[in-house]
């Protein structure tokens, strides 16, 4: 049992045609680890903060059933910040600044209790770190990893060196076509997989999500949302969706891991309806069970043919 | 009974990244009758060519059981021609060269035994061409209708005429977006609903396509191909096999336009695996079939959770 996941912890600046938030809650392991809480606890959090960082943040997650002896706080230094805007469609977004911090000298430690997790989720972080987190780790059974451009590019020889140690590596599609070199996805996903991850998921924003294992692909569909405020954290919470689920049901065979996507889906879709981490804070598992029988009624077609 | 097909009959000249075709058979009507020949017949399809056109396109339309009553031929005159290139990725071309010849002058006439048919699909054509054609029919009861950029923006007035007439809208994502001046899709989908048709079908070419009806929406994913050859002709072929299926069964309700959707995009997605209309000119039922249950499976999740 138990779940880790590492990642960012993050004050965000985020501006959309909607709306504007200074300073909010973010990072790619709040995401996950608010999202993985509606499934199962404690889930365990490994990242750090500067002593800017808001005791509120802290009760918030620690209501949330999440685990911090794992979050590192140092004094005398700031919280890695970010701020972005999003244009009118929502899918293009800048970012305006990043501000690295205490990210900077960033140096996992995973506390004892954490260290026999059989669930690891590797967040979106420098893939020397992600490295230095599973050399701490007691034989994990299920790695899921996330990745961006910034790492393939920069990165490629540790990201290529974490890939072999995982299960499931979790990216969108141009990351995919970035990383295979391939623009065509059922070949990027081939040569993907060749590079270690069992597993692999290719998010697609609005598109929804494919899920390629043994020989098969699984597509699950987005769910169709008019009002979508705030699209950071989507993917995150993709992830922890994911990887809570597979957590709570302790079931990594393919008809679940399946269910695992609808279910990182669901939680991606609460995560853009509101700003920041508002969408993720006041959810009950009855709602996230209703919208993921929504996603699957979604797709299905009588085959009476 | 009856099916009616309406469009442009075309000879064009493709480059993709793996090949050339130079003035092979083309054009909205051709792809959407041969689709929809795999279904029910006969297809009767009405369009305009030069004496340019070649007797083996008459004849392999002909054993495709489409009939061709309403097939002008124009003495002196040359069949519409379109050339264009495909860039690496496929998703995006250049439109090198469009003689629109017999196009610019086409009249159509439907011939009288025509004129019953329930169900019609007018093509990609001006829209003052498709009221045309719906003045003379005699009460159709099930009218889908495709359109483009290029009309959209130049024939507005026109096509939101034509739209009153019509039950099923066939658009791709970002002609949608540009009809409902919306980006968001589901909004854009009750935007373009609210201008007439009861249906509207939204495709997304390698996310798939969704249908809007009542207060749902169906999502149906795109077939992982990993050779895609030529994308010329994907979305008559979809409108092919959607109103093919829906013409073969007679039935539009809800659960059967799902499957229709499934059998549209099945047909697309031979369409694209081959050249030109190679794709769609050696199938058989058995074939489309086998591929559209690849099709369910591709979505379907067990809910045992």
């Amino acid at each position: 049992m138990g779940l880790l996941i590492v990642g960012s912890v993050a004050l965000d600046t985020v501006a959309t045609p909607f709306d504007r938030i200074d300073n909010a809650l973010g990072g790619s392991a709040v995401y996950i680890s608010l999202a993985a809480s509606y499934f199962s606890g404690p889930v365990y959090m490994v990242g750090v903060v500067g002593e800017d960082f808001d005791r509120e943040h802290i009760k918030l997650l620690e209501d949330h059933n999440i685990d911090l002896e794992g979050l590192k706080m140092v004094d005398g230094a700031k919280t890695f910040r970010w701020s972005g805007k999003y244009h009118y469609d929502l899918n293009v977004r800048d970012t305006l600044l990043t501000e690295l911090n205490v990210l900077a000298t960033f140096d996992p430690v995973i506390p004892e209790k954490y260290r026999k997790s059989r669930f690891v989720l590797l967040g979106n972080i420098d893939p020397t770190l992600q490295l230095k987190v599973l050399e701490q780790m007691e034989n994990p059974s299920f790695v899921i990893c996330d990745t961006m451009n910034f790492w393939i590019e920069g990165k490629k020889a540790e990201l290529l060196k974490v890939l072999k140690k995982v299960q499931v590596l979790i990216i969108n599609d141009s990351e995919a076509r970035l990383l295979a070199q391939e623009p065509n996805l059922i070949k990027a996903a081939r040569l993907i997989r060749a590079m270690g991850p069992e597993y692999l998921i290719i998010k697609k924003g609005e598109h929804g999500a494919l899920l390629f294992c043994d020989n098969t692909v699984f597509s699950a569909p987005a769910y169709p949302l008019e009002n979508i405020y705030d699209p950071t954290g989507a993917g995150d919470s993709f992830a922890g969706g994911f990887v809570g689920y597979l957590h709570k049901t302790q079931d990594i065979g393919i008809e679940n891991l399946k269910r695992a996507v609808v279910f990182g889906s669901t939680m991606a879709s609460f995560c853009v309806e509101r700003f920041s981490t508002k969408g993720l804070e006041n959810l009950t598992y009855l709602q996230v069970h209703d919208r993921f029988r929504e996603f699957l009624k979604l797709s299905r077609v009588d085959d009476d043919d």
